[in-house]
Parts: C-alpha cells; structure tokens; sequence
C-alpha cells in the first residue's frame, strides 16, 4: 500500500496542498465544484483524514503520557505497572491513547517533558510518583501544559488536580485488624523517614496505637526482602509486624516465623505466599486520573481543582 | 503559555500558513527576504515545529505501537510487562516512542490496527503473543505495515522477521539440571495441547527424557496455582517436576512438597518463595524487536526476515 498524501489527493485533483486542507479543515471557504472534486479524490485514492490533519483542525491529539518505570524487583514496581494497565484502559474507553516516556530523576524527566512537547502534539501528561521537592508539576503549570498527579504534592502547590490512596487508612486499619485479633505488641517495619508514602504508612499504625493507649516499637530498612530480613530482627517485643511494603514483609516472615505479618501493596508475591496486605485501588485510582484529566481538556473542570483520597482495603490471608 | 501555531507565525510574518510550512519543509522555494521574515517570527515566538510539521516533511512519526495486556494474575502477566519495559528503554534509546493499545482477541486487535492507522501516523508495530491460526500478521503484511512479533509465527507464514525464546531448551536445560543431581523420575506439569509455547516447553522435556532413555510422566492443566496443585496430586511417581509457568509450579509445590519442582519464566513469585525456575532474556529480546523494526524502517533489513531465537538460562534456587 502505497502511503496516500495530502499531497496525492491534491496532484489528483489539481489543486494546491492547502486547498486540500481547506476542504478537511474549513470547506466552507472552498467554491463547491472545487470541494467536490477534492472531495472525489479523498474517495477515490482512499485517503483517510489522519492525525496530523485533524491536529490542525481542533488542536488536540487525544495523546496522553505516562512514564514508564525501570524494570524493579518486580514486587513493588508491579504496584505501577497495574496502575499503567488501569490507565491505558481508561484511556481507550475515554477515546485516548497512551504514549510511554522513560526519564531518569526529576531533571532528566522535565528534560523529556520538552522534548515530547516539541516532537509530538501531546494533550497532557499523567504523573505517578509524586515526592518532596518535586520540581515537575510546577514546570508543567508554569507552561499551562495540562497535567494530573496520581499522588499528592507532598509540599509542592497544591494547585492541581490529584488522585491518591490514603496509606495511612491503609495502614491503620491493617494495625486495627491485628488488634482485634489479639495482638497488643504491634510493631512496624518501615522505610527512612521522608518519603511521603513511607510517611503517611507509619502514621496509619501509630496513630492507631497511640489511640489504643499502646507502646510501639518501629524499625526501619530500604526496601527488599534481605533488608528487610535485618531489620525485622531488631523487632524483639512484637509478636506481629505492619509493614511498609510487601518486599519488606517477605523479609519479616523469612526473620520472624511465626508471628502475625501485614504486607502493602497486595502483589502476586502476596497471593502466592499467602501473606495479608493491604490493596490499593490502582484500577479506579487510573480512571479517576483519566477522569480529571478529561474534565481539564474539555474546558469543562472546576474552577478548583479536585483532590481525591481513595481508601485502600485489607486482604485477609494465613500470615495474619 | 498560549500556544503557537503556525498560524501564529503566519499572522505575525504576514505570510500565508503554506509559506510558513514551505519555509519549514521547503525553504528554498520560498523567497530569502520571505524565508527571514518568517524565521523571525519563529524565533521571536518561541515556536517549535512539531511532530505534525515534521511529520509532512519525513512521513516519519518515530512512534511504534504495542499491546497492552489486561492485567491478569501477576505472575505470567509480569513477564509481558518486563518485555515493555526493555521495548520502552530501547525505543527511547533508537530515538522512538510507544504508544499503547489495548485489544481484545485478534479480530478486535486487528480493528484497532485500522483506528491507529487512521487516527495516527504511526511507522509501525511490535506484535506480542503470537499463536496458531494467529490472522494478525498477515492483515499487516498485505497493507504493507511494518511490523516485527516477539514470538515465532506457530504456522502462519514465516515471512516476517521475528524474535522468540527457546522454550524448549529451557525446559530441556531444567530436566537435565534435575538429572544431573540425581533425579531419574521427573515428570511435567504443563498446559492443554495446542499453544505453541506450551507444547515447546512440553517437547524440551520429553526429548531430554528420551535421550536419557527414562520413562516419562505428565499431566496437563490450565494455568494458575490451584490448577496446577490439582493436576500435580496425579503425579504419583515423580520425584521431581518441570512445569510450564511459576504459576503451575506454585501448585505443585503445595501439592508436593519434598519433591523437586521448577518452573518457568523466573517471576518475583519465583524469587520470593525460593522456586528454581527458567528465566528469559526480555530485555534482550525487546531490544532485539527494536533492532530489527529499526532496520524494517530505515530501508536497510535485508532482504531475508531474520529470526532470532534467544536461549533462556536456568535460575538455580532451593527447590531444586
């Protein structure tokens, strides 16, 4: 099949690229015997009006991106993966389509932004992994390119729309089952202080046994199964243990056999081992970004922007 | 920030939008003091060409399409997903981008084809999943649509240039592992005959079996863990078990316990619980797809499709 041009149709009708385009775009401004016969050529030749036409004509290229991570350990970096399947599924059904981005660090991903840009007509972007000190979101509102965040500012303006899911409820009532299970020496096995995920998932558990009137006990490890193995070990009083990830859970379980363990993030890695976690709603969480995102490009979002905490669920399996 | 068209540029140059686009694609049929005029305004409006611009000009997008697969149990879905994330790294590398599709079955799939070839311009597709009766291949080659598969053509024509892991050296590298520490009855867990990948995996077991002169044993079930733990309990001879997914070999592991069990496609699953299991070169192979989509591209595939077949290597851990 040989690739049928703007071009083609105008040799075949002897007119100009231009007046082609005009009888696409604004065929009012074409005399009718004209049209007609550009019109004959589109029929004849098979020309089907592509992107780059229809990019000039409304200005929008129902092209959305999104940032692939790196491949990770496959536990945790699975929790992006669903929410990309979530969002490219959303995005058909809304009438868009999903372009993949990778970027290294915050520079190197506002350095892509400029460049899709540039390359390509995009209608916005979808940011996941919203952190302090994220200078992304304010260089997106600077240039007024329309964006949402799954994940909150965390410090940054909060003046545009996000979608999030509150860890912290996640945690506290993964720390409330165990409680009613029995357990008063709860412990949690967390990351470094300063990440907002990290954060917000050691304040579900702490504020749930400050309110039960309890003492706690907390260590803390870069996430893995090995460290958090090491870390785990230094839990001497807890006879069970809420975690931040379920990559750290493995390592509880592996260093604490027998006592009561919560992982977060319900990946298959849970499922298989039969650990309890804590599941977040990626699926809705993409739709609901797919949502705002739509609402902003049509003209037709609040004048404030939305914010929305969507709540996590426990998965109750043999570990606890 | 307003955006800049080229019907900005046209009004501030005082120029029509096709001399703006010929001063872009075409510059030396348009007139120097024109040509200046316009460049000017380009520059003094911060104005980029974009992709739709650039698009006229080369009839190149650098844009690559790909299927997204729903979301399916976490383990076998991982290994799709491990396959876009290398397509992803090595297309930004090759200076490309991915959009993705979803679809369902091949006639929806081959629907979408004619929705992204009419709504975008894109060079071309990375195919996953091949399989017998497979009709997507040929609706591409016959509308001259370059494409590659990750994945043998199982019975379609073999005209296209493709890239696949040898299944069957991995199960054969698995049943020799087992031999070689002593086990002489091993039997297979694989899926119901028909798909191809199935039944390579299937075959790498038996041939080394019959090399070995060994009588042989098997089952069949559809994948998944408690599938695969049922059809496992009617091995009654076996000491030791190659299966065809981590999925099957989570099932045989709870089934038997004791005896030796591999699997395949070395998922976080397969780290997590200690499985040995075979593991495939994705990033190699997506980088592979990428190479050879490149040379389809840019004129210089030669004139024979090539054929990559990748051998996967045996990841050695504590169940056997």
């Amino acid at each position: 099949m040989e690739k049928v041009t703007i071009a083609t149709v105008a040799v075949r009708a002897g007119v100009s690229r231009q007046t082609v385009s005009n009888v696409i775009n604004t065929p009012e401004v074409v005399r009718p015997e004209t049209r007609e016969r550009v019109r004959e050529a589109i029929a004849s030749l098979g020309y089907r009006v592509n992107q780059a036409a229809r990019q000039m004509r409304t200005g929008r290229s129902k092209l959305l991106a999104v940032r692939i991570e790196p491949a990770r350990d496959g536990i945790n970096g699975s929790v992006l993966d669903r929410f990309l399947h979530g969002l490219t599924d959303a995005a058909t059904v809304a009438g868009y389509r999903v372009m993949l981005y990778t970027a290294s660090g915050d520079d190197g991903e506002i350095a892509t932004y400029e460049e899709l840009l540039t390359e390509y007509d995009l209608d916005g972007f979808v940011l996941t992994s919203t952190h302090h000190g994220d200078p992304r979101t304010s260089w997106l509102a600077e240039r007024d390119v329309p964006f949402v965040t799954f994940g909150r500012p965390w410090g940054a303006p909060d003046t545009h729309s996000w979608v999030d899911v509150d860890n912290a409820a996640g945690t506290a009532a993964a720390t409330r089952h165990l409680l009613a299970t029995g357990h008063t020496r709860i412990g949690f096995l967390g990351w470094p202080a300063g990440s907002g995920v990290g954060d917000a998932r050691r304040e579900g558990w702490a504020s749930t046994m400050a309110e039960a009137g309890l003492p706690t006990e907390d260590v803390v490890a870069v996430d893995g199964v090995d460290s958090g193995a090491s870390a785990a070990e230094r839990l001497t009083n807890a006879t069970a243990v809420v975690c931040a990830s379920d990559s750290l859970a493995l390592g509880a379980m592996r260093a604490l056999p027998g006592r009561a363990i919560v992982g977060f993030d319900d990946t298959a890695v849970a499922r298989a081992v039969g650990l309890t976690s804590v599941s977040q709603p990626l699926a809705e969480a993409a739709g609901r970004c797919m949502d705002l995102l739509a609402e902003l490009l049509d003209g037709r979002a609040p004048t404030t922007p939305t914010h929305l905490l969507l709540p996590p669920s426990l998965v109750v399996r043999r570990t606890a």
